[in-house]
């Protein structure tokens, strides 16, 4: 499969990076390449600059956001909350059309310092506003609530622990549902919540992730359901 | 202990219960006590009139919000969100002054239908409202992330699951800690997230909650953090 990531950082980066060591074909998508392979300092995280870690995976190349969803089948959202529906549109609608996207963000809103809130929120989520914005393309909302090494590797959380999917398109949650199974996810971990609109539930699980990681002092945790489960 | 419940629906009934049950003197605080005992049809949940289930629980007497706050040495608002900052006052701030007041109340706004949102949500919660309005109470968000049946027997739920807690005095933390571990649960999980704008977290998990409760079909699941716990 020919996946694009939408992002640089070090969400984008992670899945990336294992997309391609599981053997698909994978791109990384930004607004001005030259720009950010230019970079010589650390992100605003303390992440290397992007030319570094790039020079440690090769086989993933760095194109503009349109060459990159148009040139793949499925693409993986991990930009900045409020930055991706500029990213997406840059990506353009007709690139995106059809295909499955995968939305890895959150809409956190630094505005008012820290911790962040969110926006939007309650009434409408990212995942939403995304899939308005692109009704032909088939919005998955997932992989949003955990630490990005935990969404490529859950092994490295001690017990049963969960992920969220949602999404109007079963074929697509399908899918999406497969990746994660590739990623090392347990079937049996793979929650479907519903339609799109269960996003605002998994983007408000943002501010008490924050401060479990507060609490709990490492990321190196996740949200699991105890309880029996129903197949739906 | 004397414990005041403020509510008289099935989450003040069944906390009332498991108080009472464990030798707590314990009373529900309302505002009418005389209309609630009055009445002879079930409630808009569809749970029994009051006056039935105090028949079965006769050592729980029935008082104003008042009465209730005024004789008790700590409090447990089990009212609906919307109605908690009236209650309260009805309550009165000197009744209330000085005691621990277990906050199990969730800011559901259903005036745009179902499901439900929060107001307040993001930027506030109810919990921090509740502490700003009463500043010499001891307010802990509590329990809020459940149904009512898993809050006083947790073996409902099969495996590991947690109940948050959120407030700014650490002895009133402690103390509400205690009370969890006689209800049946685990001192190890429970989870102290910080001060009380962490009920924001806490208020926030109800969306997903909703939507879990949809997807599986039942409502005896709850949330569990996986991963390294280190003491705080």
């Amino acid at each position: 499969m020919r996946y694009a990531v939408l992002g640089t950082g070090i969400v984008g980066r992670t899945i990336a990076a294992k997309l391609s060591s599981l053997g698909h074909e994978t791109v990384i998508g930004t607004r001005a390449p030259a720009t950010t392979l230019a970079r010589t300092e650390p992100d605003g995280y303390g992440n290397p600059p992007f030319a570094q870690w790039q020079a440690d995976h090769a086989a993933v190349r760095l194109v503009t956001f349109a060459e990159a969803a148009a040139w793949a089948e499925a693409v993986v959202n991990t930009t900045a909350g409020a930055a991706s529906l500029d990213a997406l549109t840059a990506a353009g609608a007709d690139n995106l059309a059809g295909k499955v996207l995968i939305d890895v963000a959150n809409p956190l809103d630094f505005s008012a310092g820290m911790p962040p809130s969110l926006n939007p929120v309650n009434t409408d989520s990212l995942g939403e506003q995304i899939q308005r914005a692109f009704p032909h393309t088939r919005v998955v909302k997932a992989l949003n609530t955990m630490n990005c090494e935990v969404m490529v590797d859950p092994s490295r959380v001690t017990g049963e622990h969960d992920v969220f999917l949602s999404g109007d398109d079963t074929d697509a949650k399908k899918q999406v549902a497969e990746v994660l199974v590739s990623f090392g996810w347990a079937a049996a971990s793979v929650i479907d919540l519903g339609d799109i609109t269960t996003a605002r539930g998994t983007e408000m699980l943002l501010p008490i992730w924050l401060r479990l990681w507060g609490a709990l002092g490492h990321a190196d945790f996740n949200f699991h359901i105890a309880g029996t489960r129903t197949s739906a």
